[in-house]
């Protein structure tokens, strides 16, 4: 028995390729006391890590070589010399791209197998957490406002989409084709959809927010971010949840015109989160999600790819936009 | 008797220059029921009033040639057919670059002559309530924080960092020279000063912020909006009042770098906001800024020009930063 390993190999100058990836088969780790041997089940694909990359543009610090790469996963314990676990048990955890893990046994969170385990790296993980918050707390949405939301078919976009459908919202998304805006005004419940590949985007745009957007949930910065400033009503939030636009690049696009004369014009508030800050409030929110899940008040999605071999292509193609919903491997065992 | 005024004769195409005005001199006008004959004593000259000659990107709507250039200012009634006031009676209204203005009475705001008459177009105008709700609401200020402003010997600007001293903050101020910059930190009363002029400006708004900015008010966009953007701590708050740097030319700088992913990063809020939001609060905030002032708690800066001649020229030597607090013209009798 071997641990199957993908390894940050080398990082990337332009676009993320495949090639920047390498997997190796090492030792299964040994574990000390406190700790727990997890075997990974499914771990996440998230656009967030490639901005951990980037360097010093992240929070996520200065990116290394020669480890494994980051990532969220659903782990069954293996081995255990924790009192916290039995083997059997599942847990979430950093698992990173790879079979197996040792964890400290508080690093590990349990989980029961009570829902569709993929949702716990999804709606019930820090995406979902991120959707509801940022949504939330920093968008502080009303009935019959318009939502703008980027990446609309995005893990965290269609949950937004999905929120504010519940909040009483209006809701418009932005994705990078017809076809994927199809399935945002579709499946994922959006009232309407334009794709930002579209040659007249801007002017679509207004057409379909032809009464204005109170909140713009924000997940790509640029050029969509551009456009939706000149969007935005009279004391219009915009929530700054990420850049997706500019993390698989090693010249991001300028700021966007307008700041600050628009937003002082407009009295428009943009405010930066991370998920991070609502910590003590993740139990109670997770409880609602799932509760929203069971009644199917709302419909997260996850996109499976099959074998951990698959991750490095599920990445790269993840940030030319690949996915509709919160992309999972789910580990060859 | 004649009534000069100031009219705007051409739109600026880069530069505001005095040649964008004309002085004439006409009848005084006649009033009609509920309307009054003010006689102009002081009129403001503001920054902000360039904007309102650029066109769409003002909140004040398309400019015109041929009227007289807008501006608020204390008046004496002289005629009076409204039971409201009587000959006498001292008023603010908007009474642009003239001797005499016919107003209606209800457009008309009655002052007490119990402090210095320039106050009421300067701490207990437009601009000393833009410092003050825009500090107090949009910056949300704690005792020992940094307060980074720009524009800090501007009118609203010296105020702000008056008011965030009072609050217990630690003040920074940015201003266009070095002689401006011992003012600042010398009779204007902030703890320390940097000049955006300087050469090495960026390394010297870093060592002096040394542990990061929690509210930056900023007057100016651009450039030192930029820079001022890198300095921001974690939740720190950008109070989005005015983009000065921007007004006076035809081809305003980009926005800055960072934007979106520093606001995501750092949790930053960005957020504009306009005075007229606070209409309902406005007798409150003037009554404690009169109390204030009283107590010598506050020391309002203004900045008096002799005669409505100077007006133009006043103003275009304040788009220049030629300034200290808030300028106003004493009008010749």
């Amino acid at each position: 028995m071997s641990n199957r390993r993908v390894l940050i190999d080398s990082l990337p100058t332009e676009h993320l390729t495949e090639k920047n990836f390498k997997i190796s088969e090492d030792q299964i780790p040994s574990i000390e006391e406190n700790e727990v041997l997890c075997r990974t089940l499914f771990v996440t694909i998230a656009a967030g890590s490639r901005a951990g990359l980037q360097g010093s543009a992240s929070y996520a610090g200065a990116p290394q070589t020669g480890v494994v790469m980051n990532a969220t996963g659903v782990c069954r314990i293996e081995t255990s010399k924790s009192d916290k676990f039995i083997k059997g048990d599942l847990v979430v955890c950093q698992s990173g791209w790879q079979d197996y893990s040792s964890q400290k046994a508080a690093q590990c969170q349990k989980i029961v197998d009570d829902i569709d385990l993929k949702h716990y790296l999804g709606a019930l993980g820090t995406n979902g957490l991120t959707a509801y918050f940022g949504f939330h707390r920093i968008g502080k949405p009303s009935s019959g406002e318009t939502v703008l939301v980027s990446a609309a078919a995005g893990s965290v976009g269609h949950l937004v989409g999905q929120f504010a459908k519940l909040v009483g919202c209006n809701t418009v998304g932005v994705a990078g084709s017809e076809e994927k805006c199809a399935k945002v005004s579709g499946r994922l419940g959006f009232d309407s959809a334009v794709s930002y590949r579209s040659e007249n985007f801007r002017k679509q745009l207004k057409e379909t927010c032809a009464k204005g957007v109170d909140v713009y949930f924000d997940n790509v910065g640029g050029e969509v971010l551009g456009a939706a400033l000149f969007r935005m009503k009279e004391k219009g939030r915009i929530v700054c949840c990420g850049a997706v636009s500019q993390y698989d690049t090693s010249r991001p696009s300028g700021s966007p015109r307008g700041i600050p004369g628009l937003l002082v014009n407009k009295r428009i508030r943009m405010e930066g989160f991370l998920v991070f800050d609502y910590l003590k409030e993740y139990e109670a929110a997770k409880k609602e999600i799932k509760q929203l899940i069971r009644e199917k008040k709302i419909f997260p999605e996850n996109d499976v790819f099959d074998g951990l071999a698959t991750a490095p292509s599920a990445f790269v193609d993840l940030l030319g936009g690949g996915n509709i919903g919160t992309r999972i491997i789910k580990i060859d065992q």
